[in-house]
């Protein structure tokens, strides 16, 4: 069972820790996400958690008899610090953890005071890719970005015949997946300048970010079983968000007929915390409408609760950071605002499809949206979109322009769950750097 | 450096361990490939190695003083018995070890009363999957595949424009590769049926076997590093069959926009062993030449050694043992003989393209050769070729004919290295059986 609405979000909740950083609105109580540090006490790597401004070293949590039960034994199962084990646990472990949380957490706590000990500042925490990830398969589910994308090449029929029908995807390269804030060499690679037909090896010129969510599997299946839709909510643990860096020269022309390869598999950057599907349990909308005239949904891809509640109601917020910005200490400026709530499949759909063949899913996995666009230009997931292909030039308030990024630009990706009556929550951020190529 | 000719490589020496099973003449001394088998002795998983008709336990070599020094010490670092700890060993200590096994598996071994017990019927071992894979890219490398198979879809222009500039590539899934022996359920999925517009989820009508050669990477590259074709020898541990079954009907509807997903994750079958880099040095040939007409390779895929010794003189063998056949005690039947010596791109052309854009690699990855049919009918490496999309199918010895996959068809693939004055060696086999769908 998916979980459902409790205690833990009572929007009238609120932390004994302090919340004034111009982030905090991210991490109330009602969010508590998951991550993984570098506790400054043990030096190694652990579990924690995000609070206002804070970090809470779990480890340290339960050795100062905060925690115990089941909520110890899920922080205890974390070898190596990494989420996999607590993912992989059942879901009640999660779920009592995050009461235990919340309630040592609270304005009334009783241990707030032996708890103090175990925080970090959060601005200052050493944050380290959070999940072992082993497979990541890169999903396609905005109708927006799938007919902005297809118009570039496809003016007359932008959209394929499949897109409909199922969530297109096909698979990533987990061993380059990283976290917020690792910065990357311009990917080297092989493409046809404009016009000619011999290709080169040279600097990528058309270096783009994707604005995506990512999805973690908790429970995986075994080899040759199917998840169905109506079980895929018990095995999704959580959240995160995912910039699938592209070079899109390189993947026009490696693509035939086997899809994206090289272009994608320079690096892709997680948002270092994993919110859970039951802290966003009351942000779950509709999912979106199907268009006008398209085919029915099979029925393995179709489920009521599905329609009424597998959508997100999250809002991105896509911000550029130029080096002539940073040299004027401005601050990044906001070049585009996808919501959520208008992909076309849902990730409990992603799911079911990944799985319908008997494809096995491991605990850990990420499944990622695709590049999340909206109907309208300033809900844009990439430059590909934004500009047109790197043609129409985007005009930054400075005065500089950008068709694709240049070398030094940073990009900034945040995102907050929203919903009227409830303590808005949000995803951290997912940031990183493009450095000169290594010739 | 890539391993050259030394001792263990002469053709004089032969066993002590008897060898007089059919397929003894595929593991003769100079071969010595790695497995992973659950030990007789221990109960647990062990590296291994094939030797005549035996296996023998590499851990219990050790224990019988029989291996020291760095031979021991490799075998040592094999945790839970998986292979990548040696793979990832300098290539002096897993040289080390091949000499210590040859010297000891030789007529004149003073050991070999001591290792008696250690040995294991290799027809009777229990192998497992030698190697943690992490990440699996499927390449697609034969010019005759890429040319038959743009064929049936593109009959005027079946080679895209980059096949002659890059090896093409997709990622594969990891988490559903299998060792030998493995039966799987004919996977069910989304396809058009044959002149409908309305797609339908059933048992695929279309299973395929690909006859592949499997790469295995044993040193790795840090993320933004890449490996260059004159070091990429470096890079490569060894080799094993693969079998990437694929479901044709579900290719053909999901692949638009992102290539293939579902027609491939629902398994892939490897061999049991793990032949080397090394124990091939005497069966390295040319690259296959350059077609008339074609590009020049770009300079960091063109390198004089690769072009004289980057191609691999083996010869595959494809048999199809149908229920019926089975019924009536018949053998399976040669239904392909694949050249490997055709391949258009080589092994390290491969990793070099894989990691040209900055992508780590990591020890224990898997490149697949993608399949490998030569120029003649008889060297056909699946059956879209051998039946033209199933539309003319082969006829059986026994009056059967298929077009794709039954329920109950098994199909074991086997390879043999062979070159003259060489005593040949074999990479064993790949077998897989496919079974009713379960709906």
């Amino acid at each position: 069972m998916a979980p459902d609405i409790n205690e833990t979000h009572d929007a009238q909740l609120r932390t004994w820790v302090p919340s004034t950083l111009p982030d905090a609105a991210s991490f109330p109580i009602q969010n508590l996400p998951y991550g993984r540090f570098i506790s400054p006490r043990s030096g190694r790597p652990v579990p924690c958690v995000a609070i206002g401004d804070s970090v809470l070293d779990l480890e340290a949590a339960v050795l100062a008899g905060a925690l115990d039960g089941k909520a110890a034994e899920a922080v205890a199962a974390c070898r190596l610090g990494w989420l996999n084990d607590l993912m992989a646990l059942p879901r009640e472990s999660a779920s009592a953890l995050r009461l235990s949380l919340s309630r040592i957490l609270r304005k009334d706590s009783r241990v707030s005071e032996a708890l103090k000990a175990c925080l970090s500042p959060r601005h200052e925490a050493h944050m380290l890719k959070p999940v072992d990830v082993r497979n990541f398969s890169d999903f396609f589910t905005s109708v927006n970005h799938a007919r902005n994308s297809g118009k570039l090449k496809r003016p007359d029929n932008p959209l394929f015949a499949n897109f409909h029908s199922l969530p297109v995807a096909y698979h990533g390269r987990a061993s380059t997946l990283v976290v917020s804030g690792t910065e990357f060499a311009r990917p080297m690679g092989q493409f046809l300048p404009e016009g000619s037909s011999q290709p080169v090896f040279k600097p990528s010129e058309a270096v783009d970010f994707e604005c995506e969510l990512g999805v973690y599997v908790g429970k995986g299946n075994a080899l040759g079983e199917r998840i169905s839709l109506q079980d895929a909510p018990d095995h999704i643990f959580g959240f995160s968000i995912l910039n699938d860096w592209s070079a899109r020269d390189i993947q026009s022309w490696e693509s035939a007929p086997l899809g994206p390869f090289l272009a994608k598999s320079f690096i892709s950057t997680l948002s270092p915390w994993v919110v859970t599907l039951e802290a966003l349990a009351p942000f779950r909308i509709p999912a979106a409408p199907r268009e006008a005239g398209a085919p029915e949904l099979l029925s393995h891809l179709n489920d009521p609760k599905d329609r009424a509640k597998g959508g997100l109601s999250l809002e991105f917020e896509v911000r550029l950071l130029t080096p002539t910005m940073r040299a004027a200490g401005e601050a990044a400026t906001l070049i585009s605002q996808p919501q959520f709530k208008d992909q076309y499949w849902t990730a409990f759909q992603m799911l079911t499809h990944q799985t319908s063949n008997g494809c096995a899913v491991e605990t850990g996995d990420l499944l990622g949206t695709g590049t999340i666009s909206g109907p309208n230009s300033a809900e844009l997931g990439c430059l590909m979109e934004l500009t047109l292909g790197g043609k129409r030039k985007i005009l930054l308030p400075n005065g500089e322009s950008r068709g694709y990024l240049e070398d030094g630009d940073e990009l900034i990706i945040s995102a907050q769950a929203t919903a009227p009556g409830c303590v808005s929550i949000g995803f951290g951020r997912s940031t990183g750097r493009v450095l000169v190529a290594q010739a």
